[in-house]
């Protein structure tokens, strides 16, 4: 496969039981998709040092580009940096450019619980950005970013441009026909277009449409081409505006 | 590992896009966690039979139960039963009695489209519950679930009671000192209590508390033990009560 991938690794034992809503994997879908990069495998896991260092061993094998969310604190259960370190075999060192920059966020009162944070893997990067106090750390292919959205959210937008890749072209049609009607349809752009991802997602309760077809591509000519077929193929009158806020 | 522990895997492009949030592991994670099962690893996956059918594979192998959400629909891009037969090498066969529910839906108009649905791996077990109008399908220890939530929660609660496993005990307490105070004392109570799964959630803008703990085991003394002990670890009036709507 050519083009450029990436898999998250979200990490913490909330996540799982249902007490946090996780919203790190949803918010950098998007993000990827808009630098060009195709989210290919999000996988949630418990705060074990073996699993997370299983998922991310095998996610690092198969994408050029993994990211971790979550389990990056000072406390017991924040075990991603071990993991990560286990994954790659490498031993923990303590890194005097994190141990700096943990002080001078704690202002100086830094303890022994948060300076474990400066115990990072032999070999990591450490990436500064503009308007961050704590690096991003970086281990081969995988990047360490913290669980809380507004963290996440930060560190990513510091750096996102290191993940650019090409850009991506979507279109979207929505119809009144139910998915049975246009599955001919969309089964024959699947076969003229074959470098188009062709979806089909039906809506349950929405007054504007019931299913919503998407094309994409790198290729903004092939959904254009896809997007003329679709429209030969469904009967006359039976795409709707799109529904508002869509 | 005794536990009754279940994995997720959620199908489609359409989430790993970000083009639909994702809103089944969510809700199954709490259903389980009150049926006393725990949910070990989301896993989502985009629309291709052999991605799907390498992580049922694996699941079904290291968890009792295993669900998948999405991509059962009649589109060229519903391939989620076709990656389950792939994982247990299982071909496809019609079935007469999906047949004829899914005629009974359609008011006896199902066209091939629709009656390709009825194409299920062999050895399939067709589970009907009560308010079903389409069964759950389950093959071995893989249970097929649709992706849209409101169809998801309809099957689920119609054999929830299939998954029953004992019940499991949890106890929340905040406070507004910060993590780097409490790692100790939270590290002490692991060692001390260690059938208590301890958690540490950080609020990042909650005017009612700084931290999160939860003491949560499938032994209620062990979660009072660790409660009791909480409470002489941490300084006189360092727990606040509960913010409103948790």
């Amino acid at each position: 496969m050519s083009e450029r991938t990436a898999a998250i690794v979200v990490v913490g034992n909330e996540i799982l039981s249902g007490k946090v809503e996780e919203k790190n994997a949803a918010y950098l879908s998007k993000e990827l998709l808009s630098l060009g990069v195709t989210l290919r495998c999000i996988v949630v896991v418990p705060d074990e040092v073996p699993v997370i260092a299983e998922a991310v061993k095998r996610l690092a094998q198969e994408h050029p580009v993994v990211f971790t969310s979550g389990g990056v604190g000072p406390t017991h259960d924040d075990v991603t940096v071990e993991g990560v370190a286990t994954a790659f075999k490498r031993p923990l060192v303590r890194n005097a450019a994190m141990e700096e920059a943990l002080n001078d966020v704690y202002g100086g009162n830094a303890n022994e619980h948060v300076l474990s944070m400066a115990d990072i893997p032999e070999g990591t990067e450490i990436i500064m950005g503009p308007g961050l106090r704590v690096p991003v750390l970086r281990l081969e292919n995988v990047y360490i970013f913290p669980g809380i959205p507004e963290l996440f959210q930060n560190k990513f937008e510091a750096i996102r441009d290191q993940f650019r890749s090409e850009p991506f072209f979507l279109e979207c049609v929505y119809t009144q026909l139910d998915e049975s009607s246009i599955a001919q349809a969309l089964e024959h752009i699947t076969k003229e277009c074959p470098d188009v991802g062709v979806g089909s997602y039906p809506a349950w309760d929405n007054p504007h449409y019931r299913v919503k077809v998407t094309l994409e591509s790198k290729q903004e000519p092939q959904v254009q081409k896809a997007l003329a077929l679709l429209g030969e193929l469904l009967p006359p009158n039976s795409t709707v505006d799109p529904p508002p806020n869509s």
